[in-house]
């Protein structure tokens, strides 16, 4: 009996959920925090407990206050959000990142670092990012009033080879979620759902 | 079958582990890194997996380069210290936090924040860790090439109700390790070992 239970713990325990950082990388206004939101949900859904989503302004006020935008603070930016996620991840939570990070290079380096990285390029052309505006920061940006804005007056580096590409101008947000999804499944990240103790 | 083998799991699951911050505070030299990485071996050894030590010194090098070591630069230190050990606690992480952390007010703050939190006053007398002296700070701070040191030319308030005191110059590691152990199995954040898959 009690060898019963031992067994079936460690199966379960063997079951148990990987950690892994689904890094949603595109222009403000592209759709990362909906989409990142709306995954988050659909995995609370199904069970899954240890979700976290780092969401690039909320580590701007708490990790890298005083960082501005130019290359240099931002790759720091991107770094310290890496080293987070890397810890959690390692600790076996799925991790959200929403950060514009624009730059091909440190994503890579972040990706190296963290391993179990799923690279989520939310893509809407510009034009469509600055109609939705939907923090009123294209207008500044094109007023002048904010300096180094990606896509206005800093570049932004599309990813490379990024597991997913959602186009959320040209597809519902639900299908932007069950790609992703689908490429966790199809990566293991989602083979084993945790029980729900509610 | 299945039924049992769900209810097994559900048990399973109300049964893991809780998240928690173990913050150890005291003078450089004190034994704060050398207590935590004992706690961390034997947690291990017990069958616990999430397991995360922040140690200050990694943490300066990761989250908060460029930061000194003014008062106004310390607390920032440590609310990101502690922004990042809330994340890993609610995430079913134990956390082992080993930094100076002088100042009662920011430890008492991140304390609230956090919630599962239990302070470790890793205490010596300051001439015992100056003789000690194991990185050969004091000796630097004596002779003036490191300013605002801790103990020396910077003020340590002790915590005013930690969980645990431990005598480094007194008892033996064994013995601290053993009183923090006992501390959180009190506490109850030590009911539920994970099972060893190994």
């Amino acid at each position: 009996m009690t060898e019963t239970v031992t067994e079936n713990r460690i199966k379960f325990m063997e079951h148990q959920q990987p950690g892994v950082t689904i890094w949603f990388t595109g222009l403000s206004g592209a759709g990362k925090t909906t989409i990142s939101r709306a995954i988050e949900q659909a995995l609370q859904s199904k069970g899954y407990k240890r979700i976290e989503i780092l969401d690039g302004d909320v580590v701007r006020q708490n990790l890298t206050k005083g960082l501005g935008f130019s290359k240099e603070d931002r790759d720091e930016n991107i770094r310290r959000v890496g080293f987070v996620a890397n810890i959690l991840t390692r600790n076996q939570v799925i991790v959200l990142v929403s950060a514009i990070s624009p730059y091909q290079e440190i994503r890579q380096e972040v990706r190296e670092r963290i391993g179990n990285f799923v690279e989520v390029y939310v893509n809407a052309p510009l034009t469509v990012c600055e109609q939705r505006d939907v923090k009123g920061l294209y207008k500044k940006a094109r007023a002048g009033e904010i300096k180094n804005f990606t896509g206005i007056d800093d570049p932004y580096e599309p990813p490379l080879n990024p597991e997913v590409e959602c186009r959320t101008d040209l597809e519902s947000l639900e299908e932007s979620v069950a790609k992703v999804l689908a490429k966790l499944q199809e990566l293991g990240y989602l083979g084993f759902p945790e029980v729900k103790t509610y």
